[in-house]
């Protein structure tokens, strides 16, 4: 396991209000999978695949209710214009490079058409997200492979996810310090609906890094204007709440607000954008029935949520920061991971570790 | 005046890393005028209209560029389609209360029609935001008149801004204190361009308080998930940079997420509007050109306006509470101000005060 | 009755293939309700007021689902951007001209205020649409009164709907003849749903005129670029079928290319706005539940209302054209009708009317 | 050359007022290119691929003005995104089949990595577009290759653009017929600008066929309700007027209005798409200014364009039809081509051929 031990939770370190559930993870939403692979190969090659499966079904068969919100679109995201129009995921969700879209694109294709009752498919939404691991990965090598995105799906399982320097995360660059894969949930108290939030980030952007709102970056001297700016992050947000696209997009958008919390600016060459996904109802692809029965919670219901999706994202970006470790590649470029103990020493002084 | 004497600048209070302008208001942005009329009569009536004019001469015949972002539309602003259809404020803005906005529309068409050069308009696009005062203030009384409306606009200046319990901030509450106007500005330094980015906010909405980070709405008992939450935030970014309407909409963005560094999460029932204008050049209504000759800012060169916004409206939004002061009005109701020795005290032990 | 008394089906001119319901107007749709005032006052007055309620209870407290979708946003309409973030409608709709917007939103203010039940609203989203009538119609005089808005809502009934130079439709000029309120309805056949479609619309904008696809503007001499392009159509279109707001949003869009049908360019001036709104379900404003349990027409079931709802605006807006009639008004202006016979002389020749 | 000899307007066919370009063709807009590739392989590969060059340099290096409107988004376009957060278009745009989009993404990639200039690019926001030619194609065999695409690329002349069973449009169908490429034309007369505005579209849809305004679907027995409904149909926009990003969307959505002008209805199922390109300038990816200058053509002057990308569109998608033969394909179905000489008997009647 290339995971930090510790977690920031671990420290005593608090982001928001709400509690976590028992993983701390995207996995906390009942039934959620994850899988990732990672490349670190050679000298030059640091990257990797990271799948998020909404259950554990055909996800072309029974689609989720989805929505897509872009905070800054400087990005490569597959499959958001479906998502938006019909409001509902048929794909896992497949994290990776920039220059690999189109080939998770194809491998989510490869998946859907030879799964068992899609034998009539000729048509498939992928939904793939990406950001930049240029620095530290030959990214031009496109070294991503189908197999390597069907193997992510393949060996997506619940349970603890793996953070930091892993699956998509490889290689990417938080603030000037080695990002990753990050994840965390929120669990409402029953009185609020009792519904879980996960989220699962993959971080690669900059910004004046604020750690349960201490301003590290700053107090690290890791802050200039003119560095550690661009960049991107793709955030997923799963929740078991009957929320539908309308909903979902709302929720969206607030996995954005938390990534606002941690001194992100979403910046001009920033690809910001995060999926959310419902996990209380599937949509079929085909039934004889013309209409959905569905329940779905009212608009009077969903703040609670936001507030979970916030706390649940700040929380994945800063798991991402204090997983991930120092890492060498392309070009002998070398990213220093963030100097955990003198950040929990800031954030003790701050009364926010203890 | 009303106006708290100290500002958490004069506490030694941070809010990013960007310098403020010399009066850290919007009025900050050269030309950019801000008029304000404040009711409070009887026991009921605590309400108000703010007014900013991006420059001195007929807003209709020198049109602004200008862009409105949502970031949670429950809210009843006037003027939104037209502004994203044509990239251009015809008006100056208005701010007052919810079930004012037709008034202070009307009162818009009148300024706008009588004004000398426009006998022959026919078609005026008025923008007003609001947010909702109805717990301190009879807002089903309708008390603001058009009068009241134009007088601001008559009153419109430059210099300092008044902020707390004034305008259109008068019976507003945020984070379940007493909210109500505030600005702040950033000037970027001369190798970022030299621009200047001013924020003006109207508070009215919940959340977990923080302030520079530090989780204030915890410390002082003030968080309980089922108050505080809804009610609505308008923010107007100006700036002096010569940005084209859809980088001004990328701006005004920022202003959103300058909300979530203060714990704001756009609650379901939130109106949150971010309405950005540029003061860098004007478009005027007619002329013989066929086409518009501009110098637009590129997009690699906003991300330092991104920042400057989202400083700035973090900062307008906590000095709103600041500035604030105990009110009580509408059935005997009373909200507090926030107590600001005892948050300077809390940031004084978290190292962001002195 | 102002009304014309045939309409372009009794001179057999079709519109599309779905057949239309029993009284080919917006009201097939069960319970839905039309009211409206016209000002025709001395030489100068020619404007007036269009009321749509979906149904017979409060709409504040029984909220139908809803979207609006903007063609062309060069217009004035209130109440987007709520209608967009909460996916309901909460007033009753008004149409009227440009100027009198917040007079129409002051009204329905007033009328939710102070119907039975609402005594502690305090925020009401007014959703009324506009064209600019200021050819014909002393548009800078604002001539309506809240008074005429709540009486056309007063007056608002099922049955025949009047056509051509009433309430909203008094002063509108389309395609450089007169123009004003046209309706018509679409009824699918059981094997589709059985659903009911009705439009409504208020036609003042140009472009070149075709009816039933034959280019009836250059035949009648009545198109040069320069003249009759800018102008602006409001549309309504109401449904039984249980969409939600999603689905609601893409009908809309569709009533935008039955206005494309007609030779409608959209043009820069132009304030295309289309209000869609299901009668199927309300949503309640209060209630105990967490959820809404609602049952809705699935995606792969709406392209049979997106047809009927293209079909239905098309002929609305040629409905309103055969209505109208020649006005004289404000400056002594006067535009022509359209010139039916000969217009049924030209269809009748290209095999379109009998 | 597989083209129809005549073309709609040989037959005295006519859409719309403005006069054409030379070519009547997406290529008179100067500078712009067109490259096919035809896959017809044994009896199942209907398929190829269609390259769109706005100019003649290093697109990446030298970007162009763009945006993307979204009709219906039933699809799987690459790129949306970033053409609408930056407003620039740096690949050639593709047009292919829909599980070929990886391929084609892929190979715009390899295209855009391997150009002199481009040494150090590690980011491409590749522009794909599709529509699904499954019927007559084996598309689950996703025969185009990286190479067919690059073929298509270096293929791209200026000239006269080959219309029907050719590049993206060999496998498709429209209205029930065979459909295919299509391309059209608008030049403004000098007093509106003496701009070009040039279409270019892949047809696969459904509706019910109007030509030149005439029920031609209905009159040939080619409508019923339930078949011919779903596809997709790309369009592509160039024009050498000086529009920025705002206005080609503008511009985007009136081809859109094309479409409803041929009886298209935004199906459910579609996936109806607009990429709208300005020649009139481009942008430098790197450049020591901070600043653009540029001149754009103002608000008041877009309505021609607008009326020109209208007509161009329908004009366009006609032109495909007319030039389309039958095929037969995979599984051995076939799709009958329009049958041009009834058709034109047709208009004949109707006084709209002669």
């Amino acid at each position: 396991m290339a995971q930090t031990p510790k977690r920031p939770r671990d420290y005593g370190i608090q982001f928001g209000v709400l509690p976590t559930g028992p993983l701390n993870a995207i996995t906390d939403v009942a039934g959620v999978r994850v899988g990732q692979v990672t490349l670190k190969q050679g000298q030059n090659i640091r990257t990797g695949v990271t799948a998020i499966l909404p259950h554990n079904g055909n996800q072309f068969q029974q689609k989720s209710p989805a929505a897509i919100y872009i905070g800054n679109g400087f990005g490569k995201l597959a499959g958001y214009s479906q998502v938006e129009e019909l409001g509902t995921l048929e794909t896992p969700i497949i994290l990776t490079n920039t220059l690999s879209v189109p080939t998770a694109s194809d491998a989510l294709i490869d998946y859907t058409l030879t799964m068992k009752d899609n034998e009539n498919v000729r048509s498939v939404n992928s939904v793939v997200g990406e950001t930049n691991d240029g620095y530290l990965n030959d990214i031009r090598g496109r070294h991503i492979t189908r197999q390597h995105v069907l193997d992510a799906i393949r060996q997506a399982k619940t349970g603890a996810v793996e953070e930091g320097n892993v699956g998509a995360g490889t290689g990417t660059i938080c603030f000037g310090f080695k990002g990753g894969i990050g994840t965390s949930s929120r669990k409402l108290p029953a009185s609020l609906g009792g519904y879980t939030v996960g989220a699962l980030v993959q971080t690669n952007f900059g910004g004046e890094l604020k750690i349960a709102g201490v301003p590290i970056g700053v107090a690290l001297g890791k802050f200039e204007f003119k560095e550690n700016l661009d960049g991107s992050c793709m955030m997923v947000v799963l929740t078991d709440a009957p929320l539908d696209a309308r909903n979902l997009k709302r929720l969206a958008k607030r996995a954005f607000m938390g990534l606002a919390r941690t001194g992100g600016i979403a910046s001009n060459g920033s690809g910001d954008y995060v999926i959310a996904v419902s996990t209380a109802y599937t949509i079929p692809h085909t039934t004889k029935n013309t209409v959905d029965e569905m329940k779905v919670l009212r608009n009077d219901n969903v703040s609670p949520l936001f507030m979970a999706a916030i706390e649940a994202t700040e929380e994945a970006i800063v798991n991402s920061l204090f997983a991930a470790q120092t890492l060498m590649g392309d070009q002998n470029h070398t990213v220093e991971q963030l100097p955990v103990e003198k950040v929990v020493e800031l954030l003790k002084k701050a009364g926010q570790a203890r």
